[in-house]
């Protein structure tokens, strides 16, 4: 089984190198040869028997993708991306990389008749925005209030279009707010998210800028990394009339969170958040929707973490 | 009042032209200008007063548009498109002039800060498909099973995000099937909705292709000119977090249809359909969905037709 991984070098490409070198399969098919392609040189494992390639491109550029798509790989996982606040800031930035690359990638693949290459690409909850119902489904409607989440949305479109007319077998997934994250706070407007979890639990100070009784939908990484594998792994017909679902997340309280570092970290972690409420970040998160029902998603097979409690444990598990 | 109307020529655009020209104004504002752009040169109306003209140009073509983005109109109408066949059949040919054609005059708005300018496009009932509800409402997803369809709908997506980043101010109404058409039967699948009425009202034999408990979403041509018009006319922000809505058609079936022809035509008119079902246009049509709840157009003040029996009266008047 031969896997491109754009984005390879970015904190969910590398996790999905890792579990791929782990099971050194795909699908039941031994992994072969796996090229990783970013805009720096992707740290590439060492996997007996399977060939590793990084190459630094930049995926806007044209014909960016070329050397890659020739060797036809069976599986593509697209993660490259511009961030939502960069898409926002530069709007030709995030066109082009966003929404260009993905549909070059789309017209390289219908050239080089790679009809049956599996693509799977990570989309995201600022598809949705506007006048949401309490609980969004299958079925509610796409109306994002963001340049990346119209992108996303118009790559889900245009995903869905050319699986249907048998140009490529593509997947995408829209993965919940990621917690916890490894590293530093960075600018994300989610960041607290990891953070207010994460910095206590290694004896740092966090912020928190929201109301405790903010809900957000949220998965850990190593459920994200298993659900990729999975949409590379079910049937694309099983999508049905669209090829995009959001992936099944779990709503959480802020508190809820910071109950769940009590109960891990004790009063001392818990006394480590700070509470200074910053209304842009609050503006910002509010508008995520943070209930789902994820019907589809769960009929195919994907699964999110039962609960917070694991998704700490899983961070805990991990850093140690 | 500058206006701008692509696809002029076309049978939209020449309704529109019509109207325009019997009130010489638009939103309040006297009709100063008249420029009309499609494939072929489209007819002009003289108009007192009015400046007129019209431009042979494919707007598919790199800044095919961009004389007339120079004179800085106030309102356009963006009409020009290929229809739904030749889209399926042309995955190009559909891409250049439904998706990118519609890109180019956003960016040339954008290029040429015409932030207040009115765009109006019109989208269509396929960008709806696959596992509907049996009443659509505004909030129901867009899963289009057509190529059109999905350029279409990113259209859409776009409109709403240069809108919502103040580039310009767009509009985009999704047409319910046109009924009575003027003119002879053509290729299009939705064809007999108009043949079944017109023929036998002008002493000819039509075919009706689909069961007769069929459901279809109609609006007749007045009101969608109304519709496109009052489109230019009300405020942008009224539309919300979507720039696109549903015009309010009504739902009939065609044995509805047929009772209208008879009530109207009389037994002789009635006798002149002839019933051959089709099963790939029953196909086509029956995907279509037929029950809408239209809460955000109503609000907006966008009027339907009262009933089948004023579609058919309005016909034999401007037949007549």
């Amino acid at each position: 089984m031969h896997v491109l991984i754009t984005g390879a070098a970015g904190f969910l490409g590398q996790r999905l190198v890792h579990a791929l070198a782990a099971c050194r399969e795909l699908d039941g098919q031994p992994l072969s040869r796996l090229t990783l392609v970013d805009q720096v040189e992707a740290p590439a494992p060492e996997i007996a028997g399977v060939e590793c390639v990084a190459r630094a491109v930049d995926i806007a550029a044209p014909g960016a993708l070329d050397a890659s798509l020739d060797e036809h790989p069976q599986v593509i996982f697209h993660l490259a991306a511009v961030v939502s606040s960069a898409a926002e800031a530069d709007l030709d930035l995030g066109t082009t990389v966003n929404f260009e690359a993905t549909r070059a990638l789309l017209e390289g693949c219908r050239a080089r008749k790679l009809s049956s290459t599996r693509l799977i690409m990570a989309s995201s909850v600022a598809v949705y925005g506007g006048d949401l119902p309490d609980v969004v489904e299958d079925m509610t409607a796409l109306t994002p209030q963001s340049s990346y989440g119209t992108q996303k949305a118009m790559c889900e479109l245009l995903i869905t279009d050319y699986s249907r007319r048998g140009l490529v077998d593509g997947r995408v997934l829209r993965l919940p707010t990621i917690v916890i994250r490894p590293g530093r706070p960075n600018a994300a407007a989610s960041s607290f998210a990891s953070s207010i979890l994460r910095e206590p639990l290694n004896g740092e100070d966090a912020v928190c800028p929201v109301p405790t009784d903010l809900e957000l939908f949220v998965m850990s990484p190593r459920r994200v990394t298993e659900a990729l594998i999975h949409g590379a792994e079910v049937a694309g017909e099983a999508f049905g009339p669209s090829r995009a679902l959001m992936l099944p997340g779990i709503t959480v309280s802020v508190a809820e969170m910071l109950e769940a570092l009590r109960e891990t970290g004790g009063e001392a972690a818990l006394a480590r958040v700070r509470h200074e409420p910053d209304p842009r970040i609050e503006a910002i998160v509010a508008s995520w929707p943070a209930r789902f029902i994820n019907a589809r998603a769960r009929e195919l097979g994907f699964q999110g973490d039962a609960n917070l409690r694991d998704i700490v444990e899983s961070y805990l598990g991990e850093r140690d």
